[in-house]
């Protein structure tokens, strides 16, 4: 088993994550509900974000409906173009991803972007059978909308859509943020939310599904004058590149990225250097990491420049940003769709500004966070979770379980620590099995009461990665969990 | 104007939240966006929620997918039952719901209940005419369906829907959590998200709208031995009931729910108290709140008791949690549909568990929160919001925008308080327009620099509230606002 199969078998057995609506048998592929520490972590890591991008760099947040009527997607684009080539079996009738067909059985990369012709004349060519039956003939590729029809309106009905993008919000909302925000350019929109894909073949559990978790930031700037204030800050920061036509990956000061021409403008080094720092604090190895530059026939249509923030799993590098400039393109179309000036108005004058995007796949981080945190020695497994980003701060338990003093004790030290902290109270199976159960969920610390607790009036704390553990007073306990928490002390 | 023009007028202002997508005119009604006061808010909204249900009660949180099978809405009696009766104009084909249209053009109350027979013989009896055009005589009543559909899949579609109720995910996903997460009974499962229901006429803002965020609890009991052992903690507190065949609204101690045989089982007295105690956290005054215990005929099909938890505002009271003991309703209908046996088995035995539901609109407590914050004295409007709620901690101005000086000090301490709080920094316009624009989106503390901060290196701090001021020495600026932002200091 690799990594990604070990984090799927403990995703499933401890509820982190899982298929939704799993006891119908009926549910289509691609949908995934979290549990209670799929809940928790997910969370944090929000926050984490939201402290790292938004108010660090005074970003204003916004959260849109996730209906959309057909006006705004036929203006992005979206209603025309957004499809994926789809072959059926003849035989068997299973849908299939004609360029992922063609790529699995021919070993050369085929693309989404092809078109139904080509990829049609490729399956003729390698003669391509079913992956599903083995055995089918593959129908000529059509093209599948990816877009989720969802009709509102009682009578007749109003033609909308679930959004295919959160960052379609970010642009309709833009115009009145300029006008009610009292924001100056450069300045970015986020908004963390679900969109939509209707996936033909959805897989890989949260790496490819249907509703999907995106952290999404659009930076508004002037194409003319696009430097950032705050560029110092990053300017000795080395950011992982591989360019679109090397194989190699090179680690490049944020500062020499402009003056080496990989990007345009400052404020997309700025922002390059900014998101790998925060995958950093999520514990990912910076040799993990690699912006892949996208030569012109991958970008998306809108995508003057773009950079694929991708990090290497066990099985291959999986891309969590989508980092594009898409300059214009969103303000000229929108305006031209609604027919209002959404130009910047300020005391320089009018400008349309340009975009830089940082989308981050949520789900995807979480997935990948949690793949590369799992370590296995000897008989333990663990999640090795910064303290930002654990489901729980501390797990509570009485040494014996069926001495009433002990059990009374952890109780209280529960609940004197509970208004502060997220805490689990276990006192099932032996010491080591309820260690064990802390451990592969990513939880730092463990709290016991013992034998001595009852006499000293203190605990044993044991922390998760060293298994190191050290006595503490109960009178200090909390203020010892925080400095243990917030890294300000160890247990040595 | 009433406080609830008066709000919806800040909101759009301000942009707390305001009409999704509104850029483009053929929007439908019924979609709102948030802007980034409305999300800060209400994300404190939903941590207040999170610790005081979830965390304090020791329950499970899930989050599961907004598209949901067909089957699991069939077993639900959703795909059946889930509808509102509805009317169309024959003249200028406006669709109004026919039991809305009735109460307001008779004043007698009419309702969703109701059949399409009944419904249309009171149209016809009253002679009632199109409220849009005054002129139409309106068609004999149908139903609409409240489902949203939403199909996925490529080639041949799955039938699926958007959730009409987040609990569904939790019914789905309770099999799992009772075998992999450690629960006994009692124990309650918690969801924060979306649900969609296809309103006829949406209207009131957030009050009614296509997409609503709910944070739902479920808890699951035993009704053979539905104590809880908490209870003492709640037992001397008073909720405000009101009976179904009574007017007035009576204080009445939780312990006396059940001796008074007003509510069936100790875990729901429990709740309706803890219930209402979240709502004081968050400002709302107790005499503006009541539970109305809903009449036979009032009651959705599933639920044995219900109290509707409604605040009164100035267009009257408005309902924000659904509070219905469901039975083993939903259990057993999943279990019949799904095929799965859905019992809770311990060493007590073999039990079906019944269901207490605490469903709160969050969008509707959003909104009644700020309403009932709105306050207007002379020439000062400000949203009086507590300090666990508001949208940023404090504004920091320089008291004169052309001093550099006090510019350089101004952005020092914003970026020194920034890590620790959330802050505006605002030098346009005049310092009493500046702390008019905090007050009015309920920003409690602004902190001034001006002539004096230079040369003693301390600032001024303003209270929203009492409008008081204090000198702090910026070494001490953290430590007094924290203290000011936990209430444990005030400004005398």
């Amino acid at each position: 088993m690799n990594s990604y199969e070990k984090l799927v078998n403990l995703a499933a057995r401890r509820s982190i994550f899982y298929p939704a609506s799993e006891i119908y048998t009926t549910t289509p592929a691609g949908l995934y509900s979290y549990g209670p520490y799929g809940v928790s972590i997910r969370h944090k890591l929000l926050d984490l974000w939201r402290k790292h991008f938004v108010r660090e760099d005074d970003m204003i947040e916004i959260d849109g409906a996730l209906v959309m009527p057909a006006a705004v997607l036929k203006a992005s684009g979206h209603l025309g173009k957004f499809s994926d080539p789809m072959t059926v079996c003849r035989k068997c009738s299973v849908v299939h991803r004609a360029d992922k067909v063609l790529t699995e059985a021919t070993g050369h990369e085929y693309r989404e972007a092809q078109t139904n012709e080509e990829l049609t004349d490729a399956l003729r060519k390698h003669a391509v059978k079913c992956p599903a039956c083995k055995k089918g003939e593959l129908a000529d590729v059509t093209r599948a909308s990816l877009m989720v029809e969802a009709l509102v309106g009682a009578g007749k009905k109003h033609e909308c859509y679930l959004r295919p993008e959160s960052c379609q919000s970010i642009f309709t909302d833009y115009l009145r943020m300029t006008k009610t925000m009292r924001v100056k350019l450069p300045f970015g929109m986020a908004q963390y939310g679900k969109m939509f894909r209707n996936e033909i073949s959805p897989r890989q559990t949260l790496l490819r599904q249907i509703e999907v978790y995106v952290a999404e930031i659009e930076v508004f700037f002037d194409a003319k004058q696009s430097g950032i204030p705050k560029f110092d800050a990053v300017k000795d920061y080395s950011v992982n590149i591989q360019r679109s036509d090397q194989d190699a990956i090179t680690p490049v000061l944020a500062a020499d990225l402009l003056k080496n021409k990989i990007v345009s403008y400052e404020v997309i080094a700025y922002y390059l250097a900014r998101t790998q720092m925060f995958f950093e604090k999520l514990g990912i190895p910076v040799d993990h990491m690699r912006f892949r530059e996208l030569a012109d026939d991958e970008r998306a249509f809108y995508a003057k420049e773009a950079f694929d923030f991708e990090v290497k799993t066990s099985i291959g590098w999986v891309e969590l940003v989508a980092n594009n400039y898409r300059t214009d393109y969103d303000l000229t179309v929108h305006a031209e769709g609604s027919k209002k000036d959404l130009s910047f108005v300020d005391e320089k004058g009018r400008v349309l500004p340009h975009v830089w995007e940082i989308s981050v796949g949520f789900d995807r981080t979480f997935f990948v966070m949690l793949e590369l945190a799992l370590k296995e020695e000897k008989e333990r497994t663990y999640l090795s979770l910064p303290s930002a980003v654990v489901p729980l701060h501390a797990g509570v338990f009485p040494l014996l379980s069926n001495k009433p003093e002990q059990v009374d004790k952890a109780k209280s030290v529960y609940d004197q620590l509970k208004g502060c902290y997220e805490l689990f109270y276990d006192a099932s199976g032996s010491i080591g099995k309820r260690y064990a159960r802390m451990d592969e969920i990513g939880v730092p610390f463990c709290i016991t009461i013992d034998f001595d607790s009852i006499a000293n009036d203190d605990v044993t704390i044991r922390e998760r990665d060293s298994t190191k553990q050290m006595r503490v007073k109960t009178a200090q306990l909390r203020d010892t969990m925080f400095a243990l928490i917030t890294g300000q002390r160890k247990i040595d």
